[in-house]
């Protein structure tokens, strides 16, 4: 009888971070995958994960909108209490031995009630990480929700346990995002031309020789000033005169503000050195970062996959406050002379060696063995 | 200005155990009171508490009907889900200043939700304490959802701040529940007749000579074996011959089980010793207890009130394992054997001195004062 | 290609009702059935409808709790809501060629929403016919939403085509319920002992030379009257001295009024005459009514069952009012005293011929017929 | 004691067409107004029409946010599940003595259904008029929960009746929208410059000497071929040469295929002599309409306001097709060739004489006089 695991992925950054241990669980002989579709992962504006789920030859057992419109901090509480009512009818009719919980967007707490009232034990992938904002409180309360704990570092598994969790059941799998990272990191050069295979809009940019990738999102604390914090970066990276390639940021409170900023700009200023994407190929999106000279804004793929590539990273204003960062960080507030400076002192310096803070690249396999020997319980008590 | 300090009572004990301090905010110069009765508050099958409130001369600015039919996990978690909603809607409409949510009801993380993601400050109130269950997860997930915590104890303050938060914001308020039983404790016999005043079910029986309280709740993660355990202390009380009052269970998956034990014992053995409360105004309660020989079963008012007010407690099961205990308490597992053998042992011992470790009787006055004065914050992070 | 017919069963009567189409359907070569149990038909306090369909070897593609407690019109309303929502995820995923909604419970128009807005060929059954109370709107906004309309007799064709649906989608298919009425119209005696086999509360009554049978629902635009109206019925039956079964209402507004009525008169005059049912398989209590002397109160069964079983019915107060009636029934209003002259004359008169007003019971296979031959559509226009 | 009547408004075109209504009742002295602002008009995307509401004075006594991400049939469904569930917790609160629910939106149900339920009598304004599409299912379905239909001209009235309404129940208001254009009938010019007042994006039109407005909705069960309907509308108003306001289309299921086609086509194209707004106050559209050559697409405006303003309506397609038409309304179907001719041919002919069939400029005090003397109910049955 094989244990029955189910996934929720509910949007499209969640999904590229979980691929290969979604792989390794599918593939895994004492292992069933009960794959969940739910909430900005099906909706074209955000990127629609559901898409790309599918071409990977994965089968969604449950699709479930649960988005609502408005995206400010009313319409997030909303879409959380909406997502766990029908996560919870889905998880009653598939009747998982096991439930994921992916690190801490908002709605992932709608996932981790469903299964804990309903007394299925609970995995939380990512947790024991320190950011700021809702993400802190969320991925926070996740960890006292969950039964077994699959951590992406040191740092993180020690925090856990001091959260007062079962040593046993706090494991450093490292980060399956790396996984993907180890795929492509001995490529000599880029392999397709993201012009020619994702068009997207604005200037024509000439990338061939330097390029760099920015990805801002909004931080729902600050939600009303999300506009502005995207504008200094954009001002930023527009007079650096480096080709840079911006990616639109994903669904959350504040991401009106955000895009907005940026669309305003596009419009007004129509930035020469500035090509701009809605999403991509999570591979061809690591690739796109291996040979580029940096990334920009606030991504965790900054903070996490680059690491592993060593591509160095300008980590603007507080969203991966506090995160482990390797040496390929470096950090900057809201402020466009600021950013400006760090990009051209970067620009000249080059790569970091491969760090392994994060995992070495086998973490889809080591969560899929994990769940298939480990106790699982959906019972605890706090340690101290 | 006043602040609006908006309390969320979801269910029949919750209110008892903050009435004092909802009288303390009300009273307040400078707090407006903002009260919100949903859940199974507002339901006759569980005493409907808005009753009791209305009657106390509180008025409540929103009603909200959210408990999901069929006391199971599934409708457990379905509850949530709509509470959640609905409470994000009333809290949009009402603006508060801050949320006060209660304990470790399941639903209780509707409320914190619903304000965490609003960026309302939250007060947790009565965490930092240890039970099983799922309220024990509920708990110190509410915990990290919240921006202020005042606690009933020195044992959960220290706790709540191993779990991380800024030890300014933890608070020991002891608890307002204490505030009632102080209001009775001087006072030298039953000033009314339970028969005569709340009716209930069963044999008349006669108490003017000793009687005991039993007051046994399900517990949720042993959903199948409410049933059985509720029997074991029904035969147990019916075998001491003392004259008992029984109440009945609250809302949560599994009081069917337990409901249905009761009802059952009822009409098979009739017995002649037990008599039958579905609920009682607080302050008679709280008189009841005081004047009985001893409180049976897994109710909290066995661990806090009488601890104050120095009444014997045998505490059955799993249910307050590791809450924090004063001389007064004794446990004993599911098992009639047993549990007779300890009723006759305390039925010849008489009271404890009162003890104070769950506050001296001025909670709700202390609590008012400080969401007066205290810094209203709605973001934080772990504090390790 | 099988054409996926997907029926919604929320409440036990509406499961009795249409049981041999659900056969039908199930065994028809170009039919495949999709079961959905939801709403009361899930729960114990409602005869638990989902062990009857289970035993009856049909398997349920999805459940669906929706019931909010509270049993008032408020939550009348928002258990529609909740139902809709949760309906619309089941029927996304299951991707029916047609759903089938069945008469005008007030949850019936969250079926029918969720199949209409989603383009789903929706297909109403029982429509056309005249009530008062809420059933009366929920059936005809259910007509105006529907596709194909299979009534359950002429009268009601006729309704449904003034209503303005195109004739040819208006087909009189008879009632299903009579299809089972046919099953046992020929059996000569009562082939089981009722309190044997089905326990119940109450005296046990010597049935053998006769007996009559008792139904009474709440009627819930009278919702503040239901616990009076029960009441006239009681003294009625009691006074008659006639041995009675008496059947417990189902989930509704109000349920609780007639629910309570009957267990405060159960306690308080423990009536000698009486025996209570909370429910009975459906062929057993067709059974019953055929051996029955009459059937008393507002049930359904009186006008449709009964018309062809030719049992006399005695139709009390406005629940039934303007339904098709064959000449078995006669009516009363709630008034113990002419409730009580129209049994004892109906006590002497015996059965009435076999009326087919409702079908001749072939119903179930008509219905899977049509089903598999019409053409599906999901668009409309009112034909005036 | 004033009477309380709630009206809920879901969508912008749903508010300027009530605006005169919620005025008169706002204004008369027996009559209190409940403003509900919820669904699609909180939104920015779709305009927003609470700041439009604000600016006209009127306060929200509740806000609802509702409406789910995704633009698909199956968002359209759970949106009105949330909103009955939401709108019924906001009646059950407010407790109106009436709910008036507006036309045929999706949504509307939601309010007619938490009303209805809830025993409240619910009046239902602009119903018996005919379309295609999901509209006339639930307009229809709206007649059928409603106790008083305040309809907009003779036509829909007798069919209404027909319909099986008490015709006494049935009156003709005239359309409220037709109030606001005679506000304006006699303005002898436009006395604003919409380029200056509204910017809006795509070209700097010359408008002086004539122009046309466009404004087309997508039909949502004809959802993949929205994309396709206003390709052929945009290249028949591009060809034509003539200056044209275009507005975009209000939420619907497919309004992304609208919307997508509109954008493409803007870059694309970038038509010389077609200019783009997202919305304008009510007042403005009609006097831009009233000094307009003509209106194209499907809007209901060309219909109504137009046929009191006598401004030719070239009306494309199936989604007016059988509303009551005058003179000034032509049809066409989605055909670029032909859509061109019908253009040419309407663009030297002029304007018609005003028609009355809408109302002549009295309905929101007709309908507040209704209001405050009718007799309210709650309970009906069909009248045949």
């Amino acid at each position: 009888m094989k244990r029955k695991i189910c996934v929720v992925i509910t949007a499209r950054p969640s999904y590229s971070r979980v691929r290969s241990a979604l792989k390794a669980i599918h593939q895994h002989e004492n292992l069933e995958l009960q794959l969940v579709i739910a909430g900005s992962a099906l909706l074209d504006r955000y990127g629609n994960a559901a898409d790309f789920i599918k071409k990977d030859g994965f089968v969604a057992n449950a699709k479930v909108f649960m988005v609502l419109e408005g995206e400010n901090p009313t319409t997030m509480a909303k879409t959380t209490g909406l997502g766990l009512m029908e996560l919870t009818n889905v998880f009653y009719n598939l009747q998982p031995d096991a439930v994921i919980t992916i690190a801490d967007r908002f709605e992932t707490i709608a996932t981790s009630i469903a299964a804990a009232y309903q007394n299925i034990p609970l995995i939380h992938l990512q947790g024991g990480e320190v950011t700021g904002s809702i993400d802190e409180k969320v991925r926070h309360a996740n960890t006292k929700l969950a039964d077994l704990h699959l951590v992406s570092n040191e740092d993180a598994r020690e925090r856990v346990i001091k959260l007062g969790e079962d040593p046993e059941m706090v494991i450093n799998t490292g980060c399956p995002s790396i996984d993907l990272a180890r795929e492509i990191i001995n490529e000599p050069k880029l392999t397709f031309d993201p012009l020619e295979k994702y068009g997207g809009v604005g200037k024509r940019i000439d990338w061939q020789d330097g390029y760099i990738v920015v990805m801002q999102h909004p931080v729902t604390s600050e939600y009303a000033e999300s506009r502005q914090h995207v504008m200094e970066t954009l001002y930023a990276v527009a007079e650096s005169g480096i080709p840079a390639f911006w990616f639109w940021p994903n669904v959350d409170a504040g991401s009106d503000g955000t895009s907005n900023g940026i669309r305003t700009f596009r419009e007004k200023k129509d930035p020469e050195n500035i090509h701009f994407f809605k999403n991509m190929d999570s591979l061809d999106f690591l690739r796109l970062l291996k040979h580029s000279k940096m990334i920009i804004g606030n991504s965790s793929a900054g903070i996490r996959e680059c690491s592993y590539l060593g591509v160095p990273a300008l980590d603007i204003g507080s969203r991966q406050h506090r995160r482990l960062k390797a040496e390929n960080v470096c950090h900057v507030g809201y402020n466009r002379k600021e950013i400006l400076e760090k990009i051209m002192e970067l620009n000249g310096k080059g790569h970091f060696p491969s760090s392994t803070i994060y995992g070495n690249g086998d973490s889809g396999k080591k969560i899929a063995d994990i769940l298939s020997a480990v106790k699982l319980t959906s019972s605890k008590s706090i340690h101290y």
